[in-house]
């Protein structure tokens, strides 16, 4: 049986404030981010984890997140570094539908598609504050329908081709491939638990801690629809990472993002 | 019978970053606010609502609010330009216990005091993100005894003399002066509607919108445990004001505050 490989896609970067990323706390100013997809080549097939942002969606609905994305940077791109297509991906897996996390999502009509079952019926009707969180709506003909945005649909793009199998709870996505829940950030937020054969496993917090500074503090990002959820979901992810001697890779750090394996490395 | 009078206890003034305001929203920079406390003289006492922040737990632990505080602007001093003296307060309520709603509590060990029930146990047990928010504990010995913080506690203050009657939902403080349950911005968090004989009502939004901004865009300030709350009480509080025809006093808008009747001044 073959071993679990782990590439990180490099989406390229956004910009946020600091009391953005560090939650009342700061500090203060602009801070450059990464952004990146999770691809795991499993015995079961090819799953994607989270697609990134649409440079075109933030430079024309957020243009003060000031995105950065090279052609290699895009999911087609990164994914050509691999020698991969978008049609060689089995399944997607979406931890929340913010933004910077479905926008490459319109290039998968033919995989499987999950998310926790909460996330779609909130993108379709966000808290006045998710609003832009929620914006691109490209990842579901459902959502573009019912925020009047279906000019942001692929043509092509049906119901039936962006439809999601909905989940709650831990769950594995494949064997070794675990799902943790972790609401806060979002509704129906995930962080992911990856065994390998060989090495530790990885804990990816995803957006419950955005950088190692967040979780150290426990304090979230400024992004989120229940912080007392979100204060919780990150002591669970410290606990896991300990119980399982998992390494912990951050969503939105950039410095530790330079240390992570890229491009053609992989974790195995 | 005579009318009830309102007062505005002007408090000095803090400054936040414009991101702590407007959640999210902004724009980044420095904004200077007013705290002020409401007193209604009322034919059956004199009521006290919130007593401010003081200056020397501010400058101790949160000096990077840059207090300013004249002698005026204390609770003592304030009531002494009406002519009266903390004694002559026989009902202090507080909308909540973040510590520039509450500085001032120790004036008053002879008064009856009134919260929401949750308020107590919520500033001996915050959540990490509340702890400097719940940072001022000299209102309650049991807060304070909770927290490790005695020596925030003024001499001669007892479990017996700082002691709540806890209250939930809304309730009448006095006739036509209700306390509307507003919760978001803290667990417990009440907005004040006060009824006259002769001229509108008005309706403080207290924390629940810090400023006329705030509730025309729903935006809630930074500081708040229950976000989804925080919109709901938000757009209650506007729905109310509606329905009362109400005249809206925000409690951190330094642009109002300034039209706001002040000192020996007074609605009735």
């Amino acid at each position: 049986m073959k071993d679990t490989k782990v590439y990180l896609l490099d989406g390229g970067a956004l910009v946020l404030d600091g009391y953005h990323i560090l939650w009342n706390r700061g500090p203060a100013g602009e801070v450059r981010f990464p952004v990146y997809s999770i691809l795991i080549e499993h015995q079961e097939g090819r799953f994607l984890i989270d697609t990134g942002f649409g440079y075109d969606h933030v430079m024309k609905v957020l243009p003060f997140e000031k995105p950065v994305q090279s052609q290699d940077q895009t999911i087609p791109g990164a994914l050509a570094l691999l020698g991969l297509e978008p049609k060689d991906i089995d399944v997607v897996f979406n931890s929340h539908f913010h933004f910077d996390h479905c926008g490459g999502n319109k290039f998968f009509p033919h995989a499987k598609k999950i998310c926790h079952k909460s996330e779609v019926p909130q993108a379709c009707n966000p808290e006045p504050f998710e609003i832009l969180g929620y914006s691109d709506l490209s990842f579901s003909a459902e959502a573009a329908e019912a925020r009047g945005a279906t000019a942001q649909l692929l043509p092509g793009t049906t119901r039936d081709n962006s439809t999601f199998e909905g989940i709650e709870g831990d769950v594995d996505l494949a064997k070794g491939v675990r799902l943790i829940a972790t609401p806060g950030h979002s509704i129906g937020h995930y962080s992911l638990l990856v065994n390998f054969k060989k090495r530790q496993p990885i804990l990816f917090t995803i957006d419950a801690a955005y950088t190692q500074k967040s979780l150290e503090t426990l304090c979230q990002a400024s992004f989120h629809i229940d912080p007392v959820a979100g204060v919780r979901s990150m002591r669970r992810v410290k606990k896991l990472a300990e119980e399982n001697g998992a390494e912990l890779l951050y969503s939105h750090d950039m410095e530790n993002f330079k240390t992570y394996k890229k491009g053609t490395q992989f974790y195995s």
